[in-house]
């Protein structure tokens, strides 16, 4: 049996908590400056008090300065801070880490540099690191269609295990997998992190259906929803999804089945990116909506202004042609600069309506 | 402007007259001796009882024995009778057609022979007319996530109009675009075909996510849904619909987009098959599932039968390996064979998680 420690104790690390620890393993939770009242609550009560549950036995947590009692003698260490907190999560792994180490990453979301440059995330996380303790580790993350209060309640989930090196992909598999939680490995990193960073994005977007409907209060009726709206957006999420691994390098079957459009489905179906969409749609800009959910982390939305950045970036350098990404793009203009929902059908779908230039 | 006529009321032939009376061409709804009640209610009151709508001006309804009168002069040819009446409809159109005419048809579904010869619907249509007037007409056919009653009340929708003379869809693209419906078209007549027939299949196991909580009652708890699971089931949709294309020959590229992803997308999020997916995700079998549905149409129940049953069959000629369409055969032993939902998700997502073999 296994030991593996977490630096960050959100809901997505704390309910992986729940196949580890149904397969044996020990986990140890150590909490950010930011999660110190949930160390607390854990070690007092034993409830994670934003997944509302009862973390499971074999579960332990530490607040941040028992990090290094924490990390000793592990074999698996899981990085469970999230996009805004990537950099300062490796500026405390470099202090951490060992020789020989294995590292999963969770956070989903995007860097880029001044030119429009996007990198994933796990890489990022790596970069904090000094080179020669870096290449003595080991970097994977996990993807796929997975609701974090669901893992930890133990409804079926099927994700994907990717990273650099794949024969440790199979070694976690054996770890995690149980038959509720299902795996799968792929080694194409970039494509499935690419994927698991523009669903955010593209999930946004799947709130408008249900806000274009509130905009028009009584004369939306009650019999009839919005769902073709919703289609077409999913629909185009797919397509763009398989322009990025063109651009970045991934494999182009990567978006078909659990990571891209598995994901985006997921994601699409509720949570905070969703109903801040669904207020955009309703006519309040994004800093009106942002506005009225105060404290509350986005990370589809920040993915959004960093991934759309990027792409007017590419575009002016003549990286890739302005036809590309036209979903993204003005879920950048709405999100970044502040403009209304006004959907550019004509520039979806390619030719044929499946994205055929 | 031009005269459209279309044999069978259904929702989506009616639904279809609202962005084709936009454009000010004129429209005859034909009913079925199954539309009697449906045709005297529009002529009596301009309401469509299903639909829940008044038929827009510039709509005019015929009972079947007024059939011909209904098509003379027509620039355009609906065919709107549901799957189950596909060779019904042929028939009449066998009398009722004239060399020149053009045909769309509307029905989404498969038809298998005895060996597991797989047809699209639009074919099936236009093999029960004489070869000598078959080779004057040209046969198309509209697919894409489309919910009847949004179209009918102007809700954003795009869709694909496919078949077999390109330049035809060009002209029924200028016919139907309105600014709230979008039309693509796509020569990949049986991909498109193929993705609106199984995305049937597909949506009917969408409704097993909600299912498996109803059958958990108290212990399901009102905080964690099932979305993870559903998810995955659409992340294999995706994988299979590709697989499809190249059983029968569509494009690998057409179910991004519109026509599969997009389409299985809006029929997952709720109607008659998805209800009857519930029923059966939480513990009745089809049939007990059926019996609490009394008339009801169930064409995605009714297509998993003649698709199951056929790739079943192909599989035993050798044609297809045992281990495709691993998602599709088990909703045949659901449906077609009366068994429990029992997810073989060890089958699925082939080998990466994206469908590799």
């Amino acid at each position: 049996m296994a030991t593996i420690v977490v630096l960050g104790s959100g809901i997505m690390a704390t309910a992986l908590a729940t196949p580890l620890t149904d397969n044996g393993h020990q986990v140890r939770l150590v909490g950010t400056h930011l999660d110190r009242e949930i160390i607390s609550s854990i070690q007092e009560t034993g409830i994670h008090p934003n997944l509302g549950l009862k973390v499971p036995d074999g579960t332990t947590a530490y607040q941040l300065e028992d990090a290094e009692t924490a990390f000793e003698g592990v074999d698996l260490v899981m990085s469970g801070v999230n996009s805004f907190g990537v950099e300062w999560a490796g500026q405390q792994l470099a202090k951490l880490l060992r020789p020989g180490m294995h590292v999963i990453a969770l956070a989903k979301g995007m860097h880029a540099d001044d030119d429009g440059n996007l990198t994933i995330l796990p890489r990022l996380l790596a970069s904090q690191i000094p080179d020669d303790l870096r290449s003595q580790l080991t970097f994977s993350a996990i993807a796929g269609p997975s609701i974090a209060g669901e893992v930890a309640v133990h409804r079926h989930t099927s994700v994907v295990f990717t990273g650099d090196t794949p024969e440790q992909l199979e070694r976690w598999r054996e770890m995690f997998a149980t038959p509720y939680y299902h795996v799968w490995t792929n080694p194409d990193f970039v494509g499935v992190e690419v994927c698991a960073a523009t669903k955010n994005c593209y999930a946004f977007g799947a709130g408008f259906m249900q806000g274009l409907l509130d905009a028009m209060g009584d004369e939306a009726g009650d019999r009839y929803v919005n769902f073709n709206y919703g289609a077409a957006l999913f629909g185009q999420a797919s397509v763009e999804m398989i322009q990025f691994m063109e651009l970045l390098g991934g494999q182009p079957t990567t978006p078909i089945g659990l990571p891209g459009i598995g994901d985006c489905f997921v994601t699409s179906m509720g949570g905070r990116n969703v109903k801040c969409g669904r207020l955009v749609g309703s006519g309040l800009t994004f800093s009106e909506a942002r506005a009225q959910m105060p404290g509350v982390t986005l990370e589809g939305a920040a993915a959004i202004v960093v991934i759309g950045k990027a792409i007017n970036r590419l575009t002016e350098r003549g990286v890739i042609p302005a036809d590309r990404f036209p979903l993204l793009r003005h879920l950048y203009e709405v999100v970044g600069l502040d403009q209304p929902v006004n959907m550019p059908w004509d520039t979806f779908f390619g030719s044929n309506g499946s994205g055929q230039a």
